[in-house]
């Protein structure tokens, strides 16, 4: 009696007759490697029955999914969004109010630059379900596997995370002066596209142009690429280079413990493989 | 023929002739709950031959582990450090050096606040073969829980990690006006003790007194606490709440979402039971 009162004022008065919404789970997928993904975020993808997933998801992390779980791709590729954010939300609202258990898989973590709380707000403003996974960050995935420390006792003392794609003014509207702080680490996800303004600004906003900085391709994926060099010259190199996206942006100092660290890993990485 | 060779200018000649030194594995644990472990951190936790441990790892996780895996605790809780890190870094090397498998865990992320940096650079400079596996950090622990994104497109584009435990000089050394900034979240790891400071300098550096803020104890732990207020109310929010360490402070307009995320959540975490 009371669901129905409760539910009489609902545009769709049938959907209280049938199925009440589905739980709806937000899950960060981790940066790529599929050994990265937390256990809750395994198991959520191991009893997945629909799946929404975004551009940076590998096929790798897909298939650990149920081979008869439906696959919805709804993009996004830096600029090009295959579905619009609203459309994103309305589809999660509506599949839910189907009864069907939508898992919501983005790289990275959700709430980390993944517009993860925009779609829980949707969520929670249509009284359906839903529940978040935290992911490892791709910072977190490109420190661990390129031996650079996010933060560290005699280098930075700060972490700051920012995004460095352009506004729809077409500029990169970061707030230099705080970026430009020292003895902090800066990581800049979606900076390759503006890589010549940021280091620019940087070093016109009082970091040294010698600041090391370091550009990943790909973090902890097989073909993943780590190259070093400084504000100076990590616009050229990353030309040089043909990065392309996702790359990751690291500065400060942290950055120079890089080959010491990685080398090190490095025979640490092929310690399994002639054991 | 070779190995003898490069081994021969090491100062212990007969480890040459005995084991090669063992693969240390620095392991983030994650915030607390066991499934926030990454798969590759519960392989390695599953297949443990010693485990050295800190405060903030729970029983839970320690747990996983083969029951005949040796553990060791070296501590820390805040300022009482039960092995100096110096300790830390040279018994790892001893333990290598004896082929002994070293699983060290941290809680969190060990490249976030967790000086895996430094015992990194003490594994290398000893020429210890190691491995870094990345943990979910607190800051993202506690945003999912409690509903909490860290970045949100309407009300901050940058997020700043960083801790605020007292300094040699018994001071709180942190750079006032950068974390003042608006339109960015900043997670305080280690900060309750100087709540007050934190709250009277942010203001006085010029964020609103009204800026929403909340404390989170024990995230993602079964007893967790998630207290919301300002940065005016906070500090007396946090005594008469008798709030104790391990709590994480978060300040920005994003704590503003949490009533109605973690209302929407609550309903989620019932889901299972009732199902």
């Amino acid at each position: 009696m009371r669901n129905l009162d409760d539910c009489a004022p609902a545009p769709l008065q049938t959907s209280c007759k049938t199925t009440p919404p589905a739980l709806v789970t937000l899950m960060g997928a981790g940066p790529g490697d599929p050994e990265l993904l937390t256990v809750k975020a395994l198991r959520a993808l191991q009893s997945a029955e629909l799946l929404l997933h975004d551009h940076l998801v590998s096929d790798a992390i897909l298939d650990l999914a149920p081979a008869q779980a439906e696959r919805i791709y709804v993009g996004k590729e830096s600029s090009r969004h295959t579905m619009p954010q609203e459309e994103i939300g309305a589809l999660m609202v509506r599949l839910s109010r189907q009864g069907r258990r939508v898992l919501r898989i983005k790289g990275g973590d959700g709430y980390i630059f993944g517009r993860g709380g925009e779609e829980a707000q949707v969520l929670a403003a249509a009284g359906v379900p839903f529940t978040v996974i935290p992911g490892i960050t791709a910072a977190q995935g490109a420190a661990a596997a390129c031996g650079i420390p996010l933060t560290h006792r005699d280098h930075a003392r700060t972490l700051v995370l920012t995004t460095g794609h352009l506004q729809e003014n077409r500029q990169v509207n970061l707030d230099w002066p705080m970026l430009a702080r020292p003895e902090q680490t800066v990581i800049i996800y979606m900076g390759l596209g503006t890589l010549p303004i940021i280091c620019e600004q940087l070093v016109a906003h009082g970091l040294p142009a010698s600041t090391p900085a370091a550009l990943i391709e790909r973090a902890t994926l097989p073909e993943q690429r780590c190259i070093t060099g400084t504000l100076r010259d990590l616009p050229a190199i990353a030309q040089s280079a043909e990065l392309k996206p996702p790359t990751l942006i690291m500065i400060g100092e942290v950055v120079s413990l890089h080959p010491v660290l990685a080398g090190a890993q490095l025979q640490a990485c092929m310690e399994p493989a002639t054991a």
